[in-house]
């Protein structure tokens, strides 16, 4: 049984697409359990329309929903306490939920993430991941934006908590590991990415096969199963993929109409079309996985539909089940424990 | 009359390659003139097969080439004044061409650009440039990797250079420039990003409109003339285009040859197709163009082909046409005297 606490106010249509998205991905996991936090004059009549999710939920009234547009310094100092951000939040604190979801602002809710579950121990700085298809199936790139610039320590961080990510989603059992990099020498790239490479190269883990440097083009092609970068770099790779596919998305459908020849053509391979739309269908791989707290959250895509929404819960579901945070707790400490005692004394010395 | 200096040994197929191109070129601008610089036995059989190519060349026998795995540093110390590469490059110090192509390794050209050429006045590195396809036609982005990381001032000296190089492709008169961030709120982003952002709006240049921050998913849309970023981000978001790009083709290829029916729907549409990959095709906005050196130099992939170094020498042809350099001069003298007195003798002081 996976309990997943709700914010039903957050993304662009509130509780409409929330509750419908929880809803459809009950269907699919049927030993889900809901606690779900909302306005209860919104909320209530539409949970009435979903009566197997209204069955499976626990719903707790709260009298403040944090608004998309809402400054994270602002969400938390009007928010913090009683608004359903914070609240779902605070289930995953309490026990009372393995893993919460939320549509809500991605700014709001890391820093509400942040102050509510705390970062794990060994951790400075979380990160979110994204679940990148690719040519070979899928892989896991983070961080795509939490926070901008990283150090060569929290590039290795990433790493272990990536690869946790991967076994606990991808059921491989050693997970490939690569830096993002501009070009795949040695000698080329930041300084902190050539230490992190060092680093991860010494510390050789049981937990992930680190494979050295990829490139930007390496993500579409799936070369490994995670891909490492710092947040300003990974957000500018994630929205020009997406901004590329969309442009392809939109040239095809010109060339398709242009023509009474190129219309029957599209309507003969039209299961071809649908096929390619699927794979290319930005709901399926919905659900940012803020990594490196005491307990997972998703960030669900604010715009999406019922089905978006059902494809994060479901992440969320993976993550719980494959107990994502204990895995990233026994590899940090493998991480840890391995590095040389000189290393982390300097390291003291130089935090003190 | 244009005359390009043409590196013939560049590139993974070298002569065979390059003096197909040049010709390419040639038949589109027959007021090309060129001077070529290559081995001789390998590029003298070749040029025979192009007469009209071999009328308006030069050819300068050399003794040496820059290998496609050749370090910069290598290059330069071996390379220096004799090979192919560095007497291209000299054609354009000497007056003797407009503008250098070179498919070769582009650490090397940067590198040798770098020491032949120099950089202009008030420009303290280069960046690359790179034509990009989008919705709206094409953009121009910079730096896509000729330094890691980016100053300010940098940015600014990218946007004002970016905007000479729209003006000369594009024929606009003011193009519109923005700086690749992960948000587009002001609060966002690098300290550096921020502070251009804040020195582009303050100079409000003639030659250029500062629009603000643009995300990844800018790029493909087309939402300004100009996006300015550093090299590694830069760099990072070119390939991630290239490879989604890539990985998206590949969907519709095997999708449409799943089904007799698909197959019967892609013969029916081929035209469309045909279209659609004319419009991808990366051989047509092939060209990274270095920018900020004291002539124009246009790197074409290595791994190209005729026509695809045909469209690098076409970049170069428009650039020398246009006279890039002399207006990226005059942009960066009208930034450069609008600056207030106090802020120039600070960064004096700064520097000193």
């Amino acid at each position: 049984m996976i309990t997943v606490s709700v914010d039903a106010m957050g993304g662009d249509h509130g509780p409409e697409v929330v509750l419908a998205g929880a809803a459809k991905s009950l269907e699919r996991h049927p030993d889900l359990n809901f606690v779900l936090f909302g306005i209860e004059q919104e909320c209530l009549p539409i949970l009435e329309r979903f009566p197997a999710l209204k069955a499976k939920s626990r719903f707790h009234a709260c009298d403040r929903a944090v608004q998309m547009d809402e400054k994270p310094s602002q969400a938390l100092r009007h928010g913090r306490g009683h608004s359903t951000m914070w609240r779902a939040l605070q289930a995953v604190k309490d026990g009372e939920a393995d893993v919460c979801v939320s549509a809500g602002n991605t700014g709001a809710l890391m820093a509400m993430a942040k102050f509510c579950l705390r970062t794990m121990t060994n951790i400075e700085r979380p990160a979110i991941a994204a679940i990148w298809p690719t040519l070979r199936g899928e892989s896991i790139v983070l961080d795509v934006g939490a926070t901008i610039g990283a150090e060569s320590r929290q590039l290795v961080d990433f790493s272990v908590m990536g690869a946790a990510m991967a076994r606990a989603l991808f059921e491989v059992e050693r997970p490939t590991v690569g830096l993002l990099n501009v070009g795949v020498e040695e000698v080329k790239g930041q300084e902190e990415v050539r230490e992190a490479g060092r680093l991860l190269r010494e510390a050789d883990l049981k937990s992930l096969e680190y494979t050295g440097f990829v490139e930007g083009d390496d993500l579409g092609k799936g070369t490994v199963d995670v891909v490492v970068t710092e947040g300003f770099a990974g957000n500018i790779a994630l929205k020009t993929a997406e901004g590329t596919a969309r442009q392809i998305a939109e040239y095809l459908r010109s060339a398709m109409s242009r023509t009474w020849l190129a219309q029957a053509g599209y309507i003969l391979a039209k299961s071809a079309f649908d096929r390619l739309r699927e794979k290319m269908d930005p709901r399926k791989v919905n659900g940012g996985v803020f990594l490196g707290l005491n307990g997972v959250v998703i960030k669900s895509h604010g715009g999406t539909d019922a089905e978006g929404f059902a494809a994060a819960v479901d992440v969320g579901y993976d993550m719980a089940r494959n107990d994502l945070r204990a895995k990233i707790d026994t590899d940090l400490n493998e991480f840890h424990s391995r590095r040389p005692a000189e290393t982390v004394a300097q390291e003291v010395r130089t935090a003190g």
